[in-house]
């Protein structure tokens, strides 16, 4: 194990002049957050990713982690720890401090101190106003179809020698993998293929930081925020904190390949994945009228924000109102 | 509750000129750092004095806090949040993000930033060298006869209509109460109201943020640590930061009043409690040879630091090393 314990505080270094820190929180609790018997080396990978795209929302560069973390007395550490410090690395995080304890269910949080340059104006969810578009990166419903298919069975199987959960693959219940390959009888490789995508968008997100830092560093007067409980329950966030409302085309609203398919296979909706599914931990943004997303970021352009407080959605069926709600980490599902 | 998800990211203030933001993280956990059935407005108070506990140990000013709930469907957040609220104001921090969720137990982590401004030189453990002498806050072993009391049946008991946990008394359970009375024949209340002080020594310690700050604006050569895993467990790791030996002298380490009766009413050994009951969040510091703490601020002088690896510990049967272990959180206890 790391020596966390160094010292009793991490005094961060005084950030360069008009410099501030930004700071987030996030948890990962076995059995709530993530499948129990997950290996601890992606538990930690998932850790840092969710707390890395907290701090995209913000357009800040993320610097030093402070870990909380509480498990059984069989848990394995080492590979928690491999995993962390590796995912660490990659993103040139410094783990700064912690604090170990002893619980079942194994509960880890971690704390993200990111920079947000002079320059740089960091990017909130109260900037939005009525004209503005609003975008979203990357695609929508994948990671909970990707929860839906390891709660039906489907396992993450650790495949590295370096023990640092870089490496693994889906392990697939037969009687799924034989769904999945019914799916699309032209080509049973492809639901499969969308399935093991789906579950590693979900154990493993890909927090969008580099486009959280583009955007801070346009200057323009832009709302942003990670979203984690799904569009149905964090839009109306950003909606209320700028004091606007919005419309948006569900037909808009981005899929990921295969989707029907793999919809189908799950008995799900469409559309309520989407929605409400959550975890996607992508950005969610809102530009001035004028504003463009830069090129090739993979963003798509869900619909406007409105003078009113309402939040419509367009479908086949004419304009309704947003039903509000998602995925809650404090429901009793 | 507050809205601690105004912002996936609070963005710190940029510090003063030369300041820097020290941070830490401490949890606390139902049945393992505090009864199960404690009021969460006391958990609350225990979970932000341990961090300012840490805080002290650096020196530094307590601003901002970061907070990650996770508790049964049951719990009782509202009081929780009084009670954090409540001592984060006495304590001028300011509660500026977090996350919440549901697990049983109740997991609370709290990340804690404090500013060290730029006049101040941050206290850490690495500083101390052979020749200087070494001192303790208060008193030691108090909180673990605190601790071994909760064990024994006394409950802290809210009276406040606040809900914020800031008025409480002890029950005792008649047969403790009586022995409790019985320890000093001729002073029957004595024990009983030391007794009653080590129960709240332990739910609410007091953090030494005066005598920090004061020892880090003296500009000296000042090694320091908070003694949370008890003397014997933390002695070691401030003698390792520092490479240097110890020599403390067991009649010198400050117990509180009527510890004896207390220690005879547990069954306990003084000295252990004193060495490795733990939990005593009090300042352990090692001044140069000519320096002197603060005057009234209630340290005693323990003992000396050697240039030999070695930790002894003088007792009236001789010198002898000092086993090394303490209060472990890790341990299945």
């Amino acid at each position: 194990l790391p020596d966390l314990l160094g010292d009793d505080v991490a005094v961060l270094p005084e950030p360069p002049p008009g410099g501030r820190w930004a700071v987030t929180v996030d948890s990962q609790i076995a059995g709530v957050h993530h499948p129990a018997d997950l290996d601890p080396a992606l538990v930690a990978r998932r850790l840092l990713a969710v707390n890395l795209s907290d701090l995209a929302a913000t357009g800040a560069d993320p610097a030093y982690a402070f870990l909380a973390l509480s498990a059984p007395p069989a848990y394995d550490h080492r590979r928690f720890f491999r995993g962390l410090l590796a995912a660490c690395a990659t993103h040139g995080v410094t783990l700064a401090g912690g604090d170990l304890a002893r619980t079942e269910p194994a509960v880890a949080t971690l704390t993200l101190a990111g920079l947000v340059p002079a320059d740089r104006h960091p990017l909130h969810r109260g900037a939005a106003r009525p004209g503005d578009t609003l975008w979203v990166t990357g695609t929508l419903g994948e990671s909970a179809a990707g929860r839906r298919l390891l709660s039906a069975g489907a396992r993450a199987i650790p495949v590295d020698t370096d023990e640092d959960g870089a490496a693994w693959e889906v392990d697939w219940p037969p009687e799924l993998a034989d769904r999945l390959a019914a799916a699309d009888p032209t080509n049973p490789e492809a639901t499969l293929a969308a399935a093991e995508r789906a579950v590693r968008r979900h154990l493993t997100p890909q927090p969008a930081l580099g486009l959280g830092r583009t955007l801070a560093d346009l200057g323009l007067r832009i709302a942003a925020m990670d979203l984690s409980d799904g569009l149905a329950a964090d839009l109306p966030r950003l909606c209320r904190a700028s004091g606007v409302g919005a419309e948006i085309d569900a037909g808009a609203l981005p899929r990921p390949a295969e989707f029907a398919a793999l919809v189908a296979v799950l008995g799900a909706d469409d559309l309520d994945l989407v929605l409400t599914g959550g975890e996607d931990y992508a950005l969610l943004f809102a530009l001035p009228p004028d504003g463009a997303p830069p090129a090739g970021a993979g963003c798509s352009r869900m619909g406007d924000l409105t003078d009113t407080p309402e939040i419509q959605i367009r479908t086949s069926a004419g304009l309704r109102p947003l039903v509000e709600g998602g995925w809650d980490h404090l429901s009793s599902e």
